[in-house]
């Protein structure tokens, strides 16, 4: 039997590990975490994730953003594990904030190499396979910057506007063709450790949680994040959606500032 | 036990209908479909859900637009069945296409009465009833002439951007005080006999279905609708969406025209 | 000869006044500034605009809100005066924070009447005469309410939200038959002690000022603003401008805050 | 006496050079129209405007994507001609619609270096200068591809979708130390032979042209739109604009298709 394979880019940390939990956990589904080639924490990961039950857990090497890779690790995964019916891209770009001055040509240009490149490179690899299969779903992580730029996101902004741009460029060639793509924008601050943590340093992280009350959940908590990824990976292709908000209940919108 | 309420205007037809059977499959929810004083086939409607199994499925009475009646609606709701927990605000005010030499005042002030003023008066009944238990959540179909205007569309588009803006400012006052308000965008025709079905006449209705695919996916079906409507409205208030949009993947976005 | 004829309603303070200044400065323009009946600062309105040189102003009574006095101030302007060529609507709707308690459903709908139903009124007056004549320009003043809700904007953010999807569909209907509407959204204070400063006491409004610069232009300066409402009315029909906003340099748009 | 010094990139055709004439008429302005090293038709440029009556515009090159050029290009003005006060960045970066396929790598990033890498180049440039100096304007041509995506233009929409963002970040910086950034969104085919008439070929231009009325005002005419980046830079600190689009009478708005 053909198992129903995920791809998440991204996945070894943050929402990202949630989402693979999250698909993992229905079966007759594999998810297959990307990480970079030579990632040092790779096997703690998934030893961690398996030992957890996730037993359709697997990880798979690739550059997404810099190098050729992306199409032959698509391919591996689809001739080892099976045809590749979700990915979701959960690639960063956030750099914090930096005065233009203070942004150079390399950084700014690492963020859309992250942010837009890296997209439009994994859909070139993966839609052609699923335009010919008649589906496929691509679930796009996304900023509050892709919709507003501010002080010191010259970088970041510029980078996630292209890439809500190129998700609705994606939709319009592909969705009649059985293929969803959702642009997902995390408006606010993610209670993740592994990657939120170490930006802010464990003082620093530890403070922002105290402050977000008991249960942290003026945060985005990863697991409730992952809830609606899934939803959105199993919606009915009569009604769709194209892009959706998340952010916690304390949390104002981005455009209620 | 207390059991968990909900309340859905215009719960009679299209998606309401679907919306009702949705959150009525879930044990331990009562769900209360309000129509118009006297609507006629109200006993109709309430003798079919209930025959396919849904004994948890209420009807109530009370003009949403017009009169003094939604505050009573309410009153007698939470003392009879049980505290609200979810509104789905799912009033349509779609006049068709006018010129605007052919848009009455009265067109045009009825469609805000529907669209807008409705809301505001839903929300002023049950907003402090939530706030005082510290949750709630408001679900609000909408189309998509709240984000754009088109020939023809002054009385709609005008109720609808009133409602979208209105919706924002309910999130701002009240989402950090548990109430979660989101404004769901429907963009495209519903797979629905009773409302647009009736709009078109049978003939233009089978037309339309028979154009849009064998299982008539090229519509939104009402029952995939509600799926993303139940979903929404479990969300963890961690994880809240408040703008997100639906449609069939075979129509283009609003945006792609 | 004819002249060009442009009518401001809200034209007697704030930018209304400039909008009638910097109009009524070019030759052969006449202005007229619409008022309620029986406004009592009228005449002397009237003489102060005159003083200046201004003898091509003239006031108009008539409400353009509630009764059916709209109609019978355009066919007396048109006859008297000659054909409007312009209107800038900028009646405002503001009427401060309140929450959603405190908002009266009178509040509510006076908003309305106010932002979205006087335009519908005006522009159903005016569009058969201007199509008629193949020409014609409605300029309506914003603000930021119409594209994001703020708490306490309940009245304010639906009504503004409503006029600027009735503008869209205005511009939808008859762009093409060469009437150009614009909608031009003011996102900050505006330095006018007439309106502003009314709401806002003197005290407040002299503090405000102060706080913004030896020249005010923190705020947004009303000679300034006319400037822009003055360009747009002078468009060419191959390069006209739908939607436009304005602010002062040391205020942050309202996107970035 | 100092001039005041425009800088026009994309200055040699289409709107750019109506931006230079434009901009030169008024006493006391250079103009320095920017155009790629080794540019064959600059002599002929430049002989054609000064024969006009320009004698005050200027041409220099200076690859303002690739290379390093940028920095030295600024100083070579500054030292020569004078202190830059506008900047028009009127860069297109259209390379018409091209199936995701047929999107080449290369392709995906021509794009962004043009539309978005090359602003950032070009505003790290100018900023400090301006910000040293207290003032400065930063018109910056746009396309409906920055705001939304539609089939085939992966490139241009991610491109354009950077390039508003970025403009957004520049404002949220700078605005407040005096430098204005404006978001100029053209909405349409412009009447430009030596652009738009090169792309569809002489005889598919001359069949557009006549398709949009006796004096092409169907198509956004060169010498109007550039009376409207006139107008904006021109505008009083206490009044600017950010965002503004522009388009033909009768052509629809991207949101009204």
């Amino acid at each position: 039997m053909t198992r129903r394979v995920a791809l998440i880019t991204g996945g070894m940390g943050g929402i990202g590990t949630a989402i693979c939990r999250r698909l993992a956990s229905t079966n007759g589904n594999a998810v297959v975490a990307n990480c970079l080639p030579g990632y040092e924490h790779k096997d703690a990961w998934l030893d961690k994730v398996r030992a957890e039950g996730f037993d359709n857990v697997y990880a798979a090497e690739g550059d997404v953003a810099n190098f050729e890779s992306v199409g032959e690790m698509v391919k591996r995964i689809e001739s080892d594990i099976g045809p590749i019916e979700v990915v979701v891209f959960n690639l960063g770009a956030q750099i914090g904030d930096r005065a233009l001055k203070d942004t150079s040509y390399k950084a700014f240009e690492v963020g859309w190499r992250l942010a837009t490149f890296a997209l439009f490179r994994v859909a070139s690899s993966v839609c052609p396979l699923m335009e010919e299969r008649g589906k496929g779903t691509i679930l796009v992580t996304s900023a509050t910057a892709a919709v507003r730029g501010n002080a010191g996101q010259h970088s970041h902004a510029a980078a996630m506007g292209g890439r809500r741009m190129l998700c609705q460029t994606l939709n319009a060639e592909f969705s009649k063709k059985g293929i969803h793509v959702a642009h997902i924008l995390i408006d606010g601050a993610v209670d993740a450790p592994d990657t939120l943590g170490k930006m802010l340093g464990p003082e620093g992280f530890a403070q922002l949680r105290t402050s977000r009350g008991k249960e942290h959940d003026g945060l985005l908590l990863p697991a409730e994040v992952a809830e609606t990824y899934f939803h959105i990976a199993q919606q009915h292709r009569s009604a769709w959606t194209h892009e959706i908000d998340l952010r916690s209940f304390s949390d104002r919108p981005w455009w209620n500032h």
